[in-house]
């Protein structure tokens, strides 16, 4: 997919904002590129447990990261505020590969975007278990954002 | 102060949001005690910069932390939204104690409370200089918080 | 205690190694105030999982911060390399006061000391219990520094 | 590049050792996804502070991260001592890829690997330029180690 693409709003179909804090900017004054990550991981989690009913507490199954990565565009910094874009780039049985951007509030073209994979496991084997079925019926709603 | 005080809305003058991030829970399920120091600090430079006009990339006065403390009354967790309370609770020549407050959205009484010193020193010499004066009147404005 | 005493090495009786990492340094170059309690956090952790047996998993006392304070007195950055030191100012029933200061290797003076206070619980009904016997007489080791 | 070679520790050629700290461990008891790219973030400066001489406060030109993927294969967790391994996938003109990979501490397989890429920019107009001498210098030895 193009980043022509990637870069727009009206590709991505669940939103969180998140408040920049002081310490996300580093010695060179912008947010620093880890925390980017924080913000895809709040963004999934978010859409997860507020749309998809996770029980990260209690649940019998809980979603481990196993790859991420971003493309940083354009500096953002505290006291930025931003929104975060997600949606699903591909569903599979046990795993999904959400999109992710990072928007300043009030911009239309992301200032970061990349993506994130969970795979859902048991808490107690520790296997991969099918993605639960109130999760996945969530997680759908975001496929078609993917053009 | 009383904790029946300082743990009140009415006590606290400025306000930021703060949407916790997935993150900031630690491994017993809530916010990590650390992360509560980086609401303070989001929120007193959240005040300096809005209000008091600090420009942390080439202002000529800069604040350092000298002192900071937290009592945790109460767990917060990952979705929570919270509201950080900022006070002035003793304005000096040099430096300025913060009195502090996290609130969860909707609730009266905070789930912990604090206090942050800033001393304002020369970026150039790195020694403290006097307040600059539209930081000191932003701050005289949240002295009389502090009852 | 005075600031002599509290700074100086041979008041600290456990020692854990911390590495500083890129973006604890924060957009004025030094480590950021809040990380440091990153380090006192990650040096009672050490010393109750390694010297008091905690379980932080599946152990039935779990401990929670209520309290915790620094002061900061002279810059850190990374690439320091830095030495954690901690001792017990005191020891309740369910709960155990921490002294922690932070020396750059080598160094003999503390750049910053404060406190850090922990409450026992059940982690079932969330309750004070007394602290577990193995991990009282660790802390114990400890209760002497505090001269 | 086979991920049999990318996990091994005789393909990286500069080592940087981090200690986990307790906050690093999320509510699912291992470190965090977003952690990983502080370890990275903080062996790639770490090469570039002490091998190639950069000077991040006052240098003309200072390093920004355009891109970074981890895959992650192995869960890790506090108290765990970590080897980063680095190494330099591809040397270009303005920028590197540096690949990376994080070893418990007498593993012989890394638990998780990926990359990170520096462009460097003069600090005062914010544009590429080409790195500095020195910095490619020290670069140039890490090449050879992604056979």
């Amino acid at each position: 997919m193009s980043d022509t693409i990637t870069l727009r709003r009206n590709h991505y179909g669940h939103w969180v904002p998140i408040q920049t804090r002081w310490m996300d900017n580093d010695v060179y004054g912008h947010v620093n590129n880890v925390t980017y990550y924080s913000y895809f991981d709040t963004a999934a989690n978010d859409f997860l447990v507020k749309v998809g009913g996770l029980d990260f507490r209690d649940g019998q199954a809980i979603a481990y990261v196993v790859a991420s990565r971003c493309d940083y565009k354009k500096a953002i910094a505290f006291p930025d505020v931003l929104d975060i874009g997600v949606r699903v780039n591909h569903l599979g049985n046990s795993s999904v590969e959400y999109g992710m951007a990072v928007f300043r509030e009030g911009d239309n073209k992301a200032a970061a975007c990349g993506s994130f994979t969970h795979v859902f496991v048991s808490r107690e084997t520790q296997r991969p278990v099918p993605i639960p079925a109130e999760i996945r019926a969530a997680l759908e709603q975001l496929v078609d954002y993917a053009g």
